[in-house]
């Protein structure tokens, strides 16, 4: 890799000094005029029916501007299979559950609202523990389990099938995968080992609480500032959810201070959204660091059981699986972590005789969702545990026993993929060694202090993603400008992007500008999540830039008279490959051309025509009434008619003519800025006179016509410009008429009245 | 035109919603946190020497946070020819040029800090007659005039040459074009009139006044919001003044509240940039009214010489035009209108011989600018007046003697450029036929009330612009997105190119979204001035449009095994030419694709490897310390080892192993939300414990480390992800370690103290 100049070098994150220096943009940070505090009052049941909801109290606190419901909620509901209601409609199903939002002028008033709303709950039994609850006809029904994935492309790229339990109500998906025969394979090891683990909840703890903003734009959507990991997946649920083009939804994820799994469908997002279509106003919605930890999509508990076979020659020989899932009382992203979770038992050691099975199950607890590793944590640990104590019961070391496991290049894993460019081995070869395994502990044992070492190897699989697209654009001064979808939330994607811009260019990291996470402006990028990035965004960031110096290669070789392939880019300079000395700066090829099509295009027009200016003519006649003995000019009657080739909006271009009027009767008769030895006395529309509607005539007296609209043929559909030209026939027309009225000759503009005076007194 | 569905209707504006509601935001309508208020202190004198500046007054008051004067000029100036200081240096050269800037907390502290700077003047004598100030030899010398245009590709579109005036130091430019031979023509016209028209000082008025804010970027760079015309030409220029690389200038046009040539060059950008340099905040300059007049780029005084020759039948002979133009203190774009001024002369009417000279020239008076029409107002009332004075003279009708003298199609006008698709003779007649040319007045006159008639014919030009790009986005839901570059200054181009859109893809306005005006997002346009929008980027979104939908039936096609010429497209639904049923919903080529490269590149995988995950590996060994009298665990020393394929940074690939360190000890050791009956209880971080920096192990005691590094083939330089699993392999090695320590086998996590000392004394 030594030719690299960039890539594999260890650069400065081109964020850190926005960073250190608090001037980094977190979704918090911002704030929009006439902004509103939203707040969530949550239920305090786990598992409740909804009675009366009274908001009258709360709704008369002043700087309430509203308190919405579950009955104010939008059609559409939240999470991959859309189940999650935005706001409780006639149960509750989780302690934390939105129950109502208010809107408030601040954020004291909001939660000060919260407590005047008075809720009627009839509580109902709840569940807590997915293995009772995943019981056949277990008694408490949480959700009911017939769901499917939407057709959302996003999410087409999954290969892993979704199968549908339909034995309980509240397993929401069950997944299988075996290889061999487990039951030959249990029979054939020397030595077989089960046990039961189980994990508890945690939280990602990232230091940006969970946040949204939501503006409400005129033409009916929203943009939405979030600190969303997957901004362009947030945009296609909320699009469906509120009934809006995706378009219409825009969302911006500015830096996110930490995610881990744990900001993907960020609630605040729809609750923003419709408490601002309620209000009409920008409303934030900022989780406290409790709400982060009742509804912030917290990691599954999960309980594993694992039963392995193992040869006394330490091959192991078989492994079932089976993890029960407990997604709380709505299935978030966990319907997809119960499929990916095997990824940790099958890509990392080989085994012959493999059965998994996974379930993903309702209860009353809050809802969980993904957290870096994507069930990786908990089902790595039950593993390698395994692997440990299978290597103590066949009497080899543990590191010895892993190693020899260990998929080798080439070789099928348990999905049925190849292993690829992976180093296991060497991975843990380098950690055995640094910890001294297998002599002893340099930490001297004392008092109760007992010292011991432990090892673990691993493996995932990241999904190479169809939906990462990047866009490049190279400015004339050498910047290379990249736009992505992917969010910096920390990790640093946005230095590895631009070093591979800048290998790519050749030139300094400094000299790449990102633009990234604004589904307006940036192009598609799945989300910034299970390792996806470096790769996938990283791969077509690079593609983008090879595009792009392919155009500049064709553009400069035409120029040189070369061949594209010839040529190479260094530092913003154009080198004929093996020279030294540069063909070419990048800016030349900008210059005098500009762009593609559109440089094309005027050359093809200049070659039929020679010509570079369409052409548009107009024609004004008017009456004017003058006072003869004030000087006074009125305009009675108005007419323009204008050409601009296919009219695209007729009643835009009368609009024009309409404009030039009032432009123009100003011009020839009021407007002039006195300046007296440079100083203008008239700065201001008392002493500075323009034309109001009292000056211009209206409706029956002006006619704004045009003509038959002869196509230009290099136009758009015919069409060309116009607009400028219908302020400068009035002044001419208004002095002819004023010679047709009463015979003199005006030249100078503005026509004044004491200029029409003098005129008249010196014509007698 | 008949078979246009949007093309050639009057659809409603697209952004009349927002304006009718006053939701449409202008620059004005932005503020910002901390942001301060920057107001201009300017000359009272018209040219004077700039002595002592006493700024400490200004400096003390509570709430200023910089007085800034020439002294902290940024190297470059403003204008066409960079000869404006962006603050008076040494000299001040007119009544209202810049001599210092103040930033405050509020308008009102920094309209108080003006009145506290103390300024030493020593007048100079000053000129304001143009023709005075261009006699060879003029003793008041305002400004060299020695320029030349800069090499900005914006300018190399201009095909007129650009001549500099050497007699006399405040010429800026002489501009001269002729045809046949003029003196000739004067002796065979039959009659020869002559006339000299003065033309005074106006403004636009636009409703809204100037407006500039800028925010200083962390990357050294602004961001700048600005009733800008042409953002990307200000953007070239603020770059360059401020000696930055273009991208890092970012230039914002929101909504402009009128223009019509005043907002070109908005002074308040580089004031805002510099008061924002030095106060590391965002700065907005917005001008009173009065600062508008007089430092507004008003349209220029213009003296117009015109001397025409007819011939009895009524042609046209010979014409020459003299035009003196007061550009005041500094060029601004009056150069440009020098030259473009000429096109109402040469563009309308045969002429057989024909002269013109027009000089700009620099004065003490205020800087002029460009005004809707560029110099066509002045001069085409010059000629239409002399239009009506010559038919008068050879006892013609005026309307039937333009009638007879314009161009007709075809013709090669004076410019040396073919009359084409215009209409010139139908306006003329039309506004003729409206007003009644030729009958008698329906007003009657009374009292001292006289009624006349007038008609006016004219031409212009625009030019067609290599400087117009635009993007089409089509998103899945059959919206179509385009960008551009261009402006709405209210003239109602973005409801023109929505309509273009809509036409090309046979869809409803309403399904265009538009984005326009931001250096940062939007392709270059070369401004929204000279009637060049419709023309150019209509054709240019046009064309943009038809390329998104050759690669749409490209791939329709592929997917219908038919001929994308035999497809077409109507409301988001592809039909085969000729059928009624639609083949293909315009969101089915999105699936389960996505996009073209990315999509290639994932099946070029697949087919190689029958694969979509990469894969990456780990490995983790660790020591551990365990008291055996309270069950607390200490992790003493951690190696961790993973692959990522090539390490594109490998400082950010150690970084990630670092991290997942700390999630790994809190999730094996301490992390759990403990939920009772569904309700988290601990949702804090007192009650639930996240690893310090005491609980995990730093420095030397800690090994992230990176294998050799096998490359990925697919990968970016062979690189792949990795991060998420950085966190998964810590728990099961500390299980190990404990074992190893004492004897232990915890299962499930966290391992807590009391989990361990309950093990413990289960073991005995």
């Amino acid at each position: 890799m030594d030719e690299l100049s960039t890539v594999g070098k260890s650069v400065p994150r081109v964020d850190g000094m926005e960073k250190v220096t608090g001037t980094a943009k977190f979704t918090n940070d911002f704030a929009l005029p006439r902004m509103l505090y939203g707040k969530v009052l949550r239920s305090p049941y786990p598992h409740a029916r909804i009675g009366r909801i009274d908001v009258s109290q709360a709704s008369k606190l002043p700087g309430v501007k509203a308190v919405l419901t579950g009955k104010d909620n939008p059609e559409g509901r939240m999470g991959v299979v859309l189940d999650r209601p935005i706001v409780a409609e006639d149960e509750v199903r989780f302690v934390g559950e939105a129950v109502a939002l208010v809107a408030a002028e601040s954020l004291e008033v909001a939660e000060e609202a919260l407590d005047l709303i008075d809720v009627e709950y009839e509580e109902l039994p709840a569940i807590f523990d997915a293995e009772e609850a995943m019981k056949p006809h277990s008694e408490v029904v949480v959700q009911l389990g017939h769901h499917l994935l939407p057709s959302i492309p996003a999410y087409a790229g999954h290969n892993i099938p979704f199968a549908t339990a339909e034995e309980t109500p509240n397993v929401y998906r069950a997944f299988h995968i075996q290889e061999g025969d487990i039951e030959q394979g249990f029979r054939e090891s020397d030595v077989v080992l089960e046990n039961r683990f189980v994990f508890t909840r945690t939280q990602h703890c990232a230091m940006e609480p969970h946040c949204a903003m939501a503006r409400p734009e005129p033409d009916g959507g929203f943009t939405v500032w979030a600190s969303e990991q997957h901004p362009f997946e947030a945009q296609l649920f909320l699009s469906r959810i509120f009934k809006l083009p995706v378009p219409k939804v825009r969302v911006i994820a500015p830096f996110i201070g930490g995610a881990f799994g744990g900001k993907l469908f960020v609630m605040g997002m729809p609750w923003a959204m419709m408490l601002a279509r309620r209000t009409g106003r920008p409303v934030k919605v900022v989780y406290s660091r409790e709400e982060v930890f009742v509804d912030g999509y917290s990691d599954v508990p999960v309980v594993i059981y694992i039963k392995d076979g193992v040869k006394k020659d330490g091959r192991l020989w078989a492994r079932s699986v089976k993890a029960v899932i407990n997604c709380g009382a709505y299935s978030g992203r966990v319907l997809l972590l119960t499929g990916s979770m095997v990824m940790g038992a099958t890509v990392n050691y080989r085994i012959p005789h493999f059965w998994w099975d996974s379930y993903c199950v309702a209860t009353n607890e809050p809802v969980s969702g993904s957290f870096r590793g994507f069930g990786g944590v908990q089902l790595i640990h039950a593993v390698e545990s395994q692997m440990d104590m299978l290597a103590k019961a066949i009497g080899m070391d543990a590191y010895k026993f892993r190693r020899m496991n260990l998929y080798k290049e080439g070789e099928i894993n348990l999905l049925g993929q190849p292993t690829h460019a992976v180093e296991a081995e060497e991975c843990l070869d380098k950690v055995a060694e640094w910890i001294g395994w297998g002599k002893k502990p340099e930490k001297r044992e004392e008092g109760p202090w007992r010292i011991g070492r432990g090892i673990s190897a691993q493996g995932k699989g990241g999904l190479v993603s169809p939906y990462s697209l990047a866009e490049v654009k190279v400015h004339f001064d050498g910047t290379i400008e990249i736009r992505h979808g992917a969010t910096e939330v920390g990790q640093g994607c946005n230095t590895i992007l631009s070093q591979i811009a800048a290998e790519e260019f050749q030139t300094p990291v400094g000299k790449v500008r990102q633009i990234s996470g604004d589904t307006a402006v940036t192009p598609y990028d799945i989300t910034s999540t299970a390792n996806l990035t470096t790769f996938n965004t990283g791969n077509t960031v690079r593609r983008a830039c090879q595009d792009a110096k392919r155009q500049i290669f064709e553009i400069a070789a035409e120029r040189l008279k070369m061949k594209a392939e010839d040529l190479e880019l260094k530092d913003g300079l154009i080198y004929t490959r093996g020279k030294t000395e540069a063909a070419l700066k990048l800016g030349d090829i900008f210059v005098p051309g500009g762009g593609g099509t559109a440089k094309e295009e005027r050359e093809r027009i200049l070659k039929k025509f020679g010509v570079d200016y369409m052409f548009c003519h107009g024609a004004c006649a008017l009456e004017v009434a003058v006072n003869t003995e004030t000087g006074e000019v009125k305009v009675l009657r108005i007419a323009q008619c204008h050409d601009m080739g296919t009219p695209i909006n007729p009643q835009a271009c009368e609009a024009q003519i309409d404009s030039g009027n009032g432009f123009g009767v100003g011009r020839a008769l009021y407007e002039e800025i006195v300046i007296e030895n440079g100083v203008t006395v008239n700065p201001n529309f008392v002493d500075y006179k323009i034309p109001s509607m009292l000056e211009v005539p209206l409706g029956a007296e002006v006619s704004s016509m045009l003509p038959a609209g002869v196509p230009h043929e290099d136009g758009p559909y015919g069409g060309k410009g116009f607009g400028e030209s219908t302020n400068c026939g009035i002044s001419p027309a208004i002095a002819g008429a004023l010679y047709d009225a009463v015979g003199i000759r005006m030249l100078d503009l503005p026509i004044t009245r004491e200029r029409v005076l003098g005129a008249l007194k010196r014509v007698g």
